[in-house]
């Protein structure tokens, strides 16, 4: 007779299946990187495995490698954040940041303030350990900082604590691809600062901007230590490397770097990477890759415009997600179904928003409104035929 | 003004200071592998990067690489365990593992059996699920299971309720040395099955065995579905790749699986090993590996006969450590203090200790008694200097 054994509530919760395999069809669900656009990594892996061979298949440092610690505070500063060594702690890709983050300063039960909607990934992780979502839509010009004011101040009348921090992807937000203007940003840092509540800052694409001009990031506008910054070499160079960074302060990130039981990152893949940016190779991997990614968001806009005329949608500047809305009570997540019955594989809404039944999102029933697609990891051959299967699907429900 | 935060619980438990740099000391201190000891992946990490470019720089499947799953599958059955690839998730090394069963598992202040003492990195994890620890003591052939089961009837009788599981290293014990008989792993997997208690096997040293022959893994021997097994390529390989994995049912490692917010374990190093598996490079590597750290723990076993002649250990057949014993009220943190400016650096009792105050480890006040000794990474001819002034330290102190 095997055991019964008792699974935790956080495991209990985590009851939604893992992402199915794409298969053959064409893959719009997928935030993976172009294979195009991966650098040529096996030189610098060869000098890592020579040169420093000891270090790179030894245990590494707790807070990182300090060449790579030092090579992101200068990546940071060339930024526009002035973010010392110190300041970075090395962990697994930016989603390790977040559970971090929630280790450090969350109880089951606490509130985060999300967008509606928000980074799927990001869902999973805040839900295992048991936090409360507050949703907030946005505009064109990012999260709708009045909302938020208005909600907390709803909270504070009902008696309820602050939320434990903010979550947002503020540069090609993933899945709106929407960019928070400069206006909005200084507004979300200033709510925040009276309101004494964190900022988890996520910029993942912020870097993959194929025209307009960057907006400061939030940890470059942030005077009051407000903002935990999160990045990850996943889209700077490719996934496979699972590095990625936390910014703060030091004490925090030390007490972090405790609750961090991974037995630190992989000293070799840091290695590789502090590599990359030392020799001066990203500027121009990322001209490379912006080149891609706007080359297969041209075709699918292309696309989109032929044989989808009415659906509605931002063109982003960067990043990798066109997020379609569909008005016409067409279940979106019907759509996707049927879509991938004839070959290609999208996103319903319904992953992408984090409340509950009473939540700001069900109650507008958004989930059923839109699809995510994504363009980065479809071959630009494939964009156009996609589009079409996607088209037919949508025409064969009206 | 900086942000004033409050922190999570579990950060406030994980107050201790990050283990303090050696320096220019002989590092007795440290479990790091010896650099001898590592494997040549040169060739394997350029075939990694071209052959299977497009899988190693991409995200790799939440479960882990399936020629990786394949691989440790069929090193599990060498090993008298009928594990299928189903069987295994592949993690970011042993220490996740631990992680993950304890996110799977546990509640705040759920209790969790380890041995006194016990591995010195598991008790943070474990402390930061906030869970209670009960002590059991070890003899020659492991973990006193008649202790155990007395120990689990008083919390019976007192309404407690049973421990989430029991965390034991079965096979050269960190830090004791001692490898659990078969007699006592048939005992421990019985109580167990009463009492329908998981035991989580952590076992990294077994295949570094220099003579005698071996026992069943608790894994091999278990038919009942109890044991969690986890295992690193830390010490069967190297380090620095950062790759180990849980064994225990399908439906509990997907589960394990959403719990593991990492976005993956790097498919560039997953790939390095499954080559090296399948390339059939284990058994030479393990033979010369064997021939190393069996040559270092003989130098440091003839230094102590020859420095510390009243010292009390057990000389162990296999893996990193000596556990010496100071029976003459000599407190061995001081010890440890004392050595460390003289030149060695080793660990004192306490950190190896779970308990709190009225543990049975502090009633009997054994973290005083003990220092654990790592003769894997210190060059050989370090072993005979390091060893010459800790017994200068010690008899300084009497």
């Amino acid at each position: 007779v095997p055991i019964e054994l008792t699974l935790a509530r956080r495991a209990i919760r985590m009851s939604a299946p893992l992402h199915p395999e794409t298969g053959s069809a064409i893959p719009f669900d997928s935030g993976y990187a172009s294979p195009q656009a991966f650098p040529d990594l096996t030189e610098l892996a060869q000098r890592a495995l020579t040169a420093y061979r000891n270090e790179s298949l030894q245990y590494g440092a707790p807070m990182g490698l300090p060449a790579l610690r030092d090579a992101i505070s200068s990546y940071m500063r060339d930024d526009g954040a002035a973010v010392s060594p110190d300041e970075i702690l090395v962990v697994d890709g930016a989603k390790q940041g977040i559970d971090l983050i929630c280790r450090l300063l969350t109880e089951e039960g606490d509130g985060v303030v999300v967008t509606a909607p928000t980074y799927f990934s990001a869902i999973p992780i805040l839900c295992s350990f048991g936090l409360e979502f507050i949703e907030v839509t946005q505009d064109d010009e990012g999260i709708d900082v009045a909302m938020l004011a208005q909600l907390l101040q709803e909270r504070q009348r009902n008696g309820m604590p602050e939320p434990k921090f903010i979550y947002n992807v503020p540069d090609f937000h993933n899945p709106t691809g929407i960019t928070m203007s400069r206006r909005r940003r200084e507004q979300l840092l200033d709510l925040a600062a009276r309101r004494q509540i964190p900022i988890v800052e996520d910029s993942p694409y912020r870097k993959l901007r194929f025209e307009g001009t960057a907006e400061p990031s939030l940890k470059a506008l942030d005077s009051n230590g407000l903002v935990f910054g999160l990045g990850t070499f996943s889209k700077l160079m490719c996934p496979g490397l699972r590095v990625g960074w936390i910014c703060t302060t030091k004490e925090l990130l030390e007490r972090m770097a405790r609750l961090k039981s991974d037995g630190g990152t992989c000293p070799l893949t840091q290695r590789i990477i502090a590599e990359f940016l030392q020799g001066g190779s990203l500027p121009g991997h990322l001209q490379r890759a912006q080149r891609i990614y706007s080359s297969h968001r041209d075709a699918m806009v292309a696309a989109l415009r032929r044989e989808l005329p009415g659906v509605e949608y931002i063109v982003p500047q960067g990043g990798y997600y066109l997020w379609l809305r569909f008005r016409d009570g067409v279940d979106t997540n019907v759509l996707a179904a049927r879509a991938f019955e004839r070959g290609v594989s999208v996103i319903g809404g319904n992953v992408f928003f984090a409340g509950g039944t009473d939540s700001y999102s069900a109650q507008h029933d958004l989930p059923k409104q839109y699809i995510r697609l994504a363009y980065s990891y479809a071959a630009p051959e494939q964009i156009d035929e996609g589009v079409k299967l996607l088209a037919a699907a949508y025409y064969s429900m009206r």
